[in-house]
């Protein structure tokens, strides 16, 4: 395989494994992940959960942090995120916030789970009714719950996103 | 219900809806939320995307992101977390990667998409097969995709998180 021509988006996604390795290098996670716009690289990132000591800090999610701000939009429409793994959950659900048209990983979530990572749980988890799963989970009733959604839509001048 | 004597669960409750309200008061989208360990505050939030061009700005997102600054480690155990709405799937993913013990949401995912947002959608996404999604998702092969699982795997000095 390593013989034959690679595609573009081969070629993106042999990038962000490479990131992934040097990360592991530097004593990061084994996570990479870039986006590209109209075939231009505009943002890159691995995975700094331990570095920075945020849990948050997973390669996608710092790629879209970064690419957002280089184009001064919470929106990343036209964009494809390269991922050298299947996004786990959290990742997923930023890709679809930021509106990103095209997903591209490598790995998978079995992947992942045969080198220690979570994501695959935090995907069966997610299939679980709110009492059946890991994290104590509760839905409580208290007064003036929901009233942040009616100011939402009665505000005139507020930016939908 | 107003008159009833509220427990502490609900009290944290109903400072993260306040959160929300006040944030649509000053421009932002309606969700709040905050994080308790051992009975004290330790981080507060309101969704910020659209303020810090960030589509990861979530109310929960951002609360984790500050109380494991604050806590100085990427694992937040023995923390509860408080959200005027029930996480949507990036910032549920989030909270299972930080290690929370438990959640407690007022409003619901449905709540949500009657005030025109998409957590629901994204939840519904995830049901689906990769080639059924609104995302166009590709698994594709290359060549040294997963050495960086087994660079991680031989990495003596790693942090597992």
């Amino acid at each position: 395989m390593t013989n034959r021509i690679l595609t573009k988006d081969q070629k993106f996604l042999a990038l962000s494994v490479e990131l992934a390795i040097e990360n592991v290098k530097s004593g990061g996670g084994p996570f990479g992940a870039l986006i590209v716009k109209n075939g231009e690289l505009i943002s890159t990132a691995a995975n700094q959960v331990t570095q920075l000591h945020d849990p948050t800090a997973h390669a996608e999610v710092l790629a879209i942090r970064e690419a957002a701000k280089n184009l001064g939009d919470h929106k990343l429409e036209g964009c494809t995120i390269y991922s050298s793994t299947e996004p786990c959950p959290m990742c997923l659900g930023a890709i679809y916030w930021a509106g990103i048209d095209k997903l591209v990983f490598a790995s998978n979530k079995a992947d992942a789970e045969k080198a220690g990572f979570i994501d695959a749980h935090i995907y069966r988890e997610f299939d679980l009714k709110l009492e059946e799963r890991s994290i104590i989970t509760k839905h409580l009733s208290i007064p003036h719950a929901g009233e942040e959604f009616n100011a939402w839509l009665d505000s005139e001048d507020k930016e939908v996103y």
